[in-house]
């Protein structure tokens, strides 16, 4: 189309400019440390606006932002993001884990409340290059890792700013493979149909920190989310149940997104890989002669009450970047606890396996169909 | 309780300072702007942090803030708000409607974001001396205000920013009485039982931006969302309807407060005005002998078209701080136009004299039971 106005520029990772910090902070032992309580020396850093588009995105000393009281993202909630890791490989470099996927849901996110576009595979180079300067923040222990959490939000008049800042993480939460504790929890309702569940937006976190406090007031370490009888998430993480079948193979569960579930890279990578067992691979632990039969259902509340009445309900996991994999050992739901299978070490042997063939490509340790991504 | 530990302060209209501006702006004309466009000179703020509690509360120029990237505001939406104005009434003096009410719901909404809270007779007395210095910003054509925006948002380790801007605005939304054309949408869904739709939080927003696009695009002014056939609320309004009986007098129903409506002001005081005649009050330009059932009950786009189909469906009104009352002329639901009846001037007789009660109240012209607060 033949015209003589600029289209606003896209976000163009070979305009990024590197301004390094003067001082670099001390690096905190990351055995205890949890995102936000540290942040890097730098963040990635792009402002869009209208008539312009992306600024050339930049790698600046991490610091504040300078925004007017009237910016959208305080009055509209306009702000959505992503949760990812950075992992040291056995050749020292950086990986990442399936970031294109984040980077997509980043995206869809950002559209879900009409913030500004950019291409998923320009911020993963500029990601890249974050990584290359703060190479020294990600820890090289089997376990820890380097938190990056890229953001958007809408400023004023349809402009926006997007950075991606970068926190050491140990275990998380710091208790390594305990068993959760999770109250469930009905009259706080995190989603629903035709509702934001789905995506990475920040509007969907606010509220549920109230019935969070309550459950730690309780004991309970997070949250189950229900929809009426229906299990949707735990705190922020996916859910996954073991079944035993008659002939001894198994049902691994987890419910279908149908708007109200987070379609988590963690969940997706426990679907795909076991499915995958034993025909491409074997997980490791894990008898080839077992088959696992992974798929979408609904479970409700009372599905989990027969399922344990019944001794079929093998182990209950949940999953999520954080996290990776976690047993769950207990769920307190109108004012009982149902006390869930557990095994030596937390996770049973089918989470066992799933944890230790993630972690194991998170690491580098095993490739996977291009999962982990080097930098 | 004797203790040494000094408890957080809480926030404190007797601590006020103020810093007026250097430089005051040029007061644009009121009759077309919208909130947002211009804002005034200066914002009353005070921040909070949970060892020292709340600062002592300022009035300054309004400006930037400054804010940390791993702020809660961005990461979790902690970020409430009221919508409030202030009028001229025939003293000369500032009046606010109802401000109690607003300032009981700010509470509300930042309560269930787990943010700070605060005394709302203090943040009163804050918001009165804003307004004695912004007097010359408050327009005093009838139908001008100076519209205030109280904001809270959380920021890092439980800290917390409290500011009120105000901005003048003539004839929301610059169309007068013109009948509203709504699009019924329930694919997106604004709020659920359960969720937080009855609060005035920013997460509540955000997602309805998409949807009202699409509206506009599609020759709407607002989006009306459904839960399922059930009607709840009108862009950022409640909504009425008003109801033929047998003998002559009228029903004017609205939904009731099921956790997905927000618990407006305007709503509750026209449900009390119509309560009131003709017992306590005759409406202008109601007949005395005209009995008005105000009261609350569900409202499905099935019961609308039945009530179009049998003629009875007399008034559609949406109402809030913004529009006052406004009438809605043509609903469109499934691919056609519900036409609703329309008179002369846009409202019919009982909104008229709804919006004419209402609004002589805000400027001072009538007095009723303490709505009207001189400043």
């Amino acid at each position: 189309m033949a015209s003589t106005q600029r289209s606003p520029a896209e976000l163009d990772a070979s305009k990024l400019r590197i301004t390094l910090a003067q001082e670099l902070k001390p690096i905190p032992p990351s055995n205890d440390v949890h995102f936000g309580q540290n942040i890097t020396d730098h963040m990635a850093f792009a402002s869009y606006d209208p008539i312009e588009g992306w600024s050339a995105p930049e790698i600046k000393p991490y610091g504040p932002l300078t925004l007017y009281p009237a910016s959208s993202c305080f009055q509209y909630a306009t702000s959505a993001f992503e949760g990812m890791k950075a992992y040291i490989g056995p050749d020292g470099e950086p990986r990442l884990f399936r970031p294109a996927k984040n980077l997509a849901r980043f995206l869809r996110s950002a559209s879900r409340l009409s913030l500004p576009l950019f291409a998923p595979d320009e911020l993963l180079n500029i990601m890249k290059t974050l990584l290359r300067v703060e190479r020294r923040w990600i820890p090289d222990q089997r376990g820890h890792s380097l938190y990056l959490r890229p953001m958007i939000i809408g400023t004023r008049h349809n402009s926006a700013l997007l950075w991606i800042m970068c926190s050491p993480i140990g275990q998380y939460p710091s208790i390594g493979a305990r068993p959760l504790s999770l109250l469930a929890v009905n009259d706080a309702v995190r989603a629903w149909p035709g509702g934001t569940g789905e995506y990475k937006i920040s509007g969907n976190y606010g509220p549920t920190i109230g019935p969070m406090q309550v459950a730690h007031q309780q004991g309970y370490d997070q949250c189950l989310w229900l929809l009426g009888d229906r299990v949707t998430e735990a705190g922020v993480m996916n859910i996954f149940v073991v079944l035993k079948r008659d002939d001894d193979s198994v049902d691994l569960l987890t419910p279908s997104l149908d708007g109200t579930i987070l379609p988590g890279i963690t969940r997706e990578s426990v679907l795909d890989l076991a499915a995958a067992h034993p025909s491409r691979t074997v997980l490791p632990g894990l008898s080839k002669s077992l088959h696992i039969y992974a798929g979408e259902r609904d479970i409700t509340m009372g599905g989990l009450q027969t399922w344990l009445a019944e001794e079929c309900l093998l182990e209950v996991l949940v999953v999520g970047t954080a996290v990776v994999i976690q047993p769950v050992g207990r769920i307190g739901y109108k004012g009982v606890d149902l006390i869930l299978p557990v095994y030596d070490g937390g996770l049973g042997p089918v989470g066992k396996a799933l944890h230790q063939r993630i972690t194991d490509i998170q690491y580098g340790v095993f490739e996977w169909d291009g999962w982990s991504v080097r930098c």
